[in-house]
């Protein structure tokens, strides 16, 4: 048994290289999971870059599974050998926010995210699990880890992008932005029961991705005023329209395209705009046309992430064309360059374990 | 019999005037309502200053009640000499907006909203009613007509406000101003089972009315941050805040004062303040703190009215004290006078007529 | 343009008969429809059977599509030579049923069941139409008649079934029966984004279809305990399970296979068991396991129409494998007689026009 | 520090008495707390009686109050000398039913009921606690023992079946039966907006606490038949039906007296009425009215604990007139042999400590 392993590292603001760090360990209530497949995320990105602050060396990541190493004291629901996954927020399930069901908001503002904000992110070959009964949800049996790793943030957040949009059944959505978040939107979308999904991107190889993902329409930004097109499409705006980019033209583009009564629901991080976010007021009724504007950060524990895994474990869903790039841990430094640059079309790099 | 009514127009942008206008008549499916009870609202007043585009001589008002005095054709839910109460907004009952329950957003954003808007309004001796079947709600036999107009605007307006900020049984609450609109929305709050009501107003008047209303809290914004105030009290900020005034700084006080996973009810119109709301990106999680905003106009709707009416007629909620002046249609001119200057501590000016 | 027209009449209770009757006419604010592909329904052969009070010689049907042929006064949204859909239910979208939402439940219990019922129904060359405005909905331009006849009862009631069953995205279903109202149901479960939906069903060609539309697992009644199954294979029941029978053995299913706090969502009629329908207190947590049961009539009315033509529009569902059987308007008889007596596999029998 | 305590035990089927017994403690994550008040429950006679099979010499009571004596390893939320409650129901807040909110299916149907049921009840000078920082919720500091005591099960159950009842703002409500369970259900109608709450009682001095807590019309069974006076009262049923006896009776009245759409919500324990329950086809529409029944056992978690006694705290409630009779713990065995014999118009007898 190893005593140390090899994960990604924020060095500084700007630079990640790849470290070796002791393995962590479980205190009660705790697990230790060896990693066997994880993703990287344009979170990871907007991490290293500055948008949040984080200590230098901080590990990198918040999608990986893998197989239980160790459980603390009193965790009763699962055991070491035991396949799981964990999602990208790990709620302690007992504050005020948990218990009204808003885990990603555990103990305040965003405050379930934990990977690499709080603690070290799982861009490693063992990483530590807090309230592990909580957060440990066992892989079923006929399921690929590289598969099921879509289930800690991108179907999770991808998919309430869907549900709190609010479209009826046979209804209309727009999801704006098609990367992987947007791709998992437009899912969302589908398995929700949208009618008709309207997806915005004007990258051919997303634009494709969104097709077969259930986009009956793509429209590509360059093509003219996108929320115009819509407006004509659906007779008067969707009833549910996802922002999944953080960018105020996709914004102001999802209030514009939503019909009275209708709902925006955002999923990009506003970071880098500026300090405020603008709502213009004609598209908005003066503030009285019925429009609502949801907002959420992935939500997790293990009986969501249970779930989302059955949705691939029965091929409702299968998000695995998004893997675009595979690369070895010992590699993750390119995958991250890969991801970072945004190149080669890259939608999502799989880091495989040995 | 007349021909002739008296009633209040707007002359031109700036100025109204006591008007004599012939007896509006019953189309197919509509009904004329000879009025008994009229009260003034903030809308009028807007309205008149130019905040929506209205021909000039159009009628004022669209919080009436009165006694059915003709019906078209069709009409088969009332009679003439039935006492009824008309919401201010009166849906056709078949667009889809309507049948998907947004009455206000009738035929488009807003477009429920007929009374001197797209028609002439109530603020006269008679007016007219279209969709009867759909609109007009019987008044219970004890409940008064100068009780029941505040059905018309105040109660279905603020307590929407109350119903939209999802307020967990015993949750806490925020109504941002304590015009009649915001002391509406903290009777609203009560009625829906709010445990802590914090009101911000600095009238003293207004302030004893909510707590009179419901409200256990009264902050001063003249003594300090409200926000910052309403976080201490609450320890994170409550469950549900209601704008209602229209102003950036209430907007502002909302969304700074709603804990993570909380509701922004949105009542104020904002057609003042430029062509933009502002959101404050840190007190918004940068977009995925959970928070939810919910916009909406007066819904209406017989069905709406008579559970209104219901909380009336068994004293659930008594909204008269806001009943600040009384005034016969012929002064009525002097009423819109009183309510424009927001002189002499008025809240709601009642008209009466002979 | 002829005066005459050839339906299928009950003759009286047993017996069904191809008539020739007047061609109706369209009052103020209804509507005649030309009918080009009509489907013929249980409920019918129900109907017939006694089940419910109809004078002899009423029209058999309730899922019509065709051409207007003719509007009365006060139409609105359609106009002589549009191809409409109309639900199976014709409510009048202004009582307070209307207004609150359950327009099946319109004026009454049931009340907006009109077709037969109340009035002729529409296996009929042409049809009458209350409340056009409310009812008519359009056939998008792409969607074949013979397709958009789905939408009027078995999607429409299908699908309710699954969106009153509650189940969370990814989360359990059950479907008990497979007849064509469960088939929708077990598409309407796929469309709400289950995880797992198991169909329970014993005649082959059923459960074929019903894995094409979306189960990924279907018990044979004959093959054991339906409940116990069920259970073992979801670890303690289903988040939702569907009465898709109106049988007591599917009821007491329903309530058996469902975990806590689950939903049972009926469809079934359950007029033929006699007076009760009993509730297992072992299977109910003696009144307190946080179950739920929800009922439903199929949902009518222009919007949902629109959005339920969407799905087929879209090809997000294909009921057609659900036609069976094909009949000219001039051989009904033999088309009731093929669905009275089950035979031959039928599961629906498409009726045709000239 | 005394070793023992004070407590009421089932002796065997039938027979109650004070024991001593030692103090219990506080493994991890665990706290005992000493009591300072308890209420006795109805559902502690119908153990009792045999209902649910516990041992001989298991502990009663589940409705207590107290200070926290001792606290377990790794419990953060609150620590020894905090004025805490205690629901009735003890979750772990980790299994799937908690964290989907069914906090009293913890782990299985109706398995967060573990006081009595799985372990010791709290009608003891001393009582632990499973899972401290989930369940422990703090006193407010003006809040009285004896006030915050009725949170622990007369609120919560109560109020979720009016909560669970669908009642619009404005909407009708019946409450079967106005013992405490009833009484706190009357109370909870007016906190959730009802606009007529109809309470159904026989005995006087429960019909005059009725009115007190909120009911506008209370009916005596004795008078003739309820469901149609109801139907009278409110013009074909009410929205929201309220079941707090566990009597087929009340039952029966409940589904008879509700309108299409509108929803039965059953608090009442249905155990002593023989294996099934019976739903009356014909005012169930036969299984197609629209109508929903919904069923729960008294919700758990701080979270709604302190949403509870926030009610309490700003006199949203008072349900203090429920306590009808005070027994100090010495003198607990006649506490509940008047509870036992409902005997002195006794609703609720207060228990108190030294």
């Amino acid at each position: 048994m190893p005593d140390t392993m090899r994960a990604l590292a924020i060095l500084r603001v700007g630079e990640v290289g790849l470290v070796e760090r002791d393995i962590p360990r479980a205190g009660p209530g705790e697990a230790v999971v060896r990693t066997t497949a994880s993703l990287i995320c344009t979170s990871d990105v907007h991490t290293v870059a500055g948008a949040l602050p984080v200590p230098d060396g901080r590990l990198l990541g918040h999608e990986s599974v893998g197989i239980v190493h160790e459980v603390g004291e009193g965790v009763t629901t699962c055991k070491v050998g035991d396949r799981v996954a964990v999602n990208a927020v790990t709620p302690d399930g007992t504050c005020d926010a948990c218990q009204q069901g808003y885990t990603s908001q555990c103990g305040g503002p965003l405050g379930g995210y934990r990977f690499t904000i709080q603690k070290d992110g799982n861009l490693a070959e063992y990483f530590h699990v807090n309230d592990a009964d909580y957060n440990l949800a066992p892989i079923p049996e006929g399921l690929a880890d590289e598969v099921a790793v879509y289930a800690c943030d991108m179907l999770s957040t991808g998919f309430i992008g869907a549900e709190n949009a609010n479209i009826p059944i046979g209804g209309t959505a727009a999801v704006f932005a098609q990367g992987a978040v947007g791709l998992s939107a437009t899912m969302g979308a589908k398995l929700c029961g949208a009618g008709l999904i309207i997806a915005v991107e004007g990258i051919p190889g997303r634009a494709a991705l969104a097709k077969q993902f259930g986009a009956d329409i793509v429209i590509d930004p360059a093509d003219g005023n996108v929320a115009e097109q819509i407006m004509d499409i659906t007779h008067g705006g969707v009833d549910g329209a996802i922002e999944a980019l953080g960018h105020p033209d996709t914004w102001e583009g999802c209030l514009r395209s939503t019909k009275a009564g209708g709902t925006i629901s955002n999923l990009g991080y506003h970071g880098v705009e500026g300090p405020t976010l603008s709502i213009p007021l004609d598209a908005f009724g003066l503030g009285m046309s019925g429009k609502k504007i949801v907002t959420d950060l992935c939500p997790g524990g293990r009986e969501r992430m249970s779930r989302l895994m059955r949705l691939l474990d029965t091929n409702k869903v299968d998000p695995t064309p998004m893997t675009t790039h595979r690369f070895a841990i010992g590699d993750v430094e390119a995958a991250f360059e890969t991801m970072s640059s945004k190149s080669d079309g890259v939608v999502k790099p799989l880091i495989t374990y040995p």
